[in-house]
């Protein structure tokens, strides 16, 4: 099953905020549930949000009374300014639905309104198709760079639950298992929101893929030990520096393997990367709500005193200076990225 | 009320592991019962393990039926073993229970078995009388280093708490609050135990401090976007060339303030100084239950897949080239630390 698919006419959606507890499919008829359940992380993942909102934008074409081309494209662009502000950090919202917009303005002289919203949902569709293609190429060609016996630390979730199928970095790594090498995954538990305790372990799993979960602060630990030979992680955004926003973290753990001469790695499909941007400092960073950071019990009790403050930023950014490569659909790309990473970009 | 104190013949110490839901304080009768206490957390922090250990061989002089001097030391030997493998890293452990030993060796030919007992509880009144003292004068010598406006970056807890009383890195940032500067500080949560949001936080509400609590992976972005002038945190042991052992997590936020030109300091009294061994990797790292990584919820739920597997290294070493200063009570110790570390230990 995938993670984002249409079915009987409607957006099909594995909620991921009560996993790995409970498996619960949810359905979605309204782009503006979909734009919801984006920013409240049903769904997360840089990819899966794309192909979510493109899948939200179709919904927006048969949600539209209009009976003419020109309403309903109205309607659609009214949508999709909906559907790209419900997370600013991951480039692959606004890169999807902007995609789905331009098929759109391109036909709109030629076709009818019925048409239109067809059109909508088979490029919704196509780019639904493309990323699990495009995932499995990006696993092809970052598998090789994963030698036998090796541990991997990974952060946040890049599996088949943050794309539309297979994954972006924990792709790479179920690429390079199915190829019979041997190894070991190091599970970044990833705070505030533990898509890596709750998430990737639960992909592990049911890969049998050894994994032992740390608490993110433990990498460096680790890495400074010798106990892990590669870092693997994916993006929400690539300036054309180089410079890689994704979960919050995977600054420090860049930093920590880079101070051990562990490669790192950054795994995104080309259209993370944002060539418009010069670097990385110019990436919004959404902050989130606190009760993120706080709304945790351990052993039942409340982790933080009542009424206290804390603070949210949900990414980081990591300088080029730190990773080893990017690895794309269309190969891997190696410093200097400022001159390499257009290259790959088509 | 300090935090490990002597009252009614019984040692008294506030329960860590339940704040800040509830507020106890538990009694002590017997020294088993007091490296359990360790060991379970009951009390941390090394300083106030120390004090709790030098109190619970008090204990231990008190349980022993011996009516000799001779056969009582004996029994004291064999508690002080039971003590010192109660936690392996903060060499303040050990420190305790060898200054009572040896102040118990040093008379055991002159006293009666009666007086050694109560030799060996006014040595550990003394012990921890001196600890207040002593991070007075370290928060003093530290405080001088903390400017009016300063945001610092404080890992896991090193307060009153952590000590007799005071403080070590919280009593620094204490007694420059109470200088009249103003402080904010980002708490660190400090997983996998939350002694930052549980403790620190709960400390800092009390002295009114403003704070706000960031999970152990955010300090990087805060550091990066030069929202943190100084970071400081204690210690468990620090080696004869400065490299210091302490709570997991500290090497990859000194790691990330090194990134960033933001000066480290490590607050401790010249007892954390182990000057028999000559580098951080000869520190044993103690390794804990898993199920301080996985019995967290969130919102509810459990984090992590049932079955799943986890590593929890309790602490790691920074190596000294990320310290800008290692503050004890005999002053400000700055590089070359293999040098200049030496001359504070008297």
């Amino acid at each position: 099953m995938r993670t984002v698919f249409w079915e009987n006419n409607e957006l099909r959606m594995i909620d991921q905020r009560i996993l790995p507890a409970r498996f619960e499919v949810l359905s979605y008829h309204a782009h503006k549930d979909v734009a919801f359940a984006i920013t409240d992380m049903v769904v997360r993942g840089a990819p899966a949000i794309g192909a979510a909102a493109a899948f939200g934008l179709a919904l927006a074409g048969y949600e539209s009374a209009s009976t003419s081309t020109e309403g309903l494209l109205a309607d659609l662009w009214t949508a999709a300014a909906v559907l790209k502000a419900s997370r600013p950090t991951a480039v692959n919202l606004a890169w999807a639905v902007d995609r789905l917009m331009s098929v759109a303005e391109k036909r709109k002289l030629e076709i009818n309104s019925n048409d239109l919203r067809q059109l909508i949902l088979d490029e919704a569709q196509k780019l639904a198709d493309e990323d699990v293609e495009i995932n499995r190429r990006m696993a092809a060609h970052g598998a090789a760079l994963i030698d036998d016996g090796d541990t991997i630390i990974h952060h946040c979730n890049t599996g088949a639950l943050a794309t539309v199928d297979w994954g972006t970095a924990l792709g790479v790594i179920r690429t390079a298992h199915d190829q019979g090498k041997q190894i070991h995954v190091l599970v970044d538990e990833t705070r505030p929101r533990l898509q890596g305790a709750r998430l990737t372990a639960w992909e592990l799993e049911q890969y049998g893929i050894p994994y032992e979960i740390i608490s993110d602060n433990m990498s460096g630990y680790f890495l400074k030990a010798g106990k892990a030979q590669k870092v693997f992680f994916g993006a929400d955004r690539v300036a054309a520096n180089g410079d890689v926003a994704n979960k919050i973290g995977s600054y420090m753990l860049a930093l920590a393997a880079h101070d051990n001469n562990v490669p790192v790695y950054s795994v995104v499909p080309t259209s993370t990367i944002d060539l418009s941007l010069a670097h990385g400092d110019l990436i919004p960073i959404e902050e989130r709500n606190t009760d993120e950071v706080l709304g945790l019990q351990f052993h039942g009790e409340p982790v933080a005193p009542k009424n206290a403050r804390a603070r949210n930023p949900a990414f980081d950014v990591t300088p080029n200076r730190l990773l080893s490569g990017i690895v794309t659909e269309n190969g891997v790309v190696y410093p200097p990225f400022n001159i390499n990473l257009v290259k790959v970009v088509r």
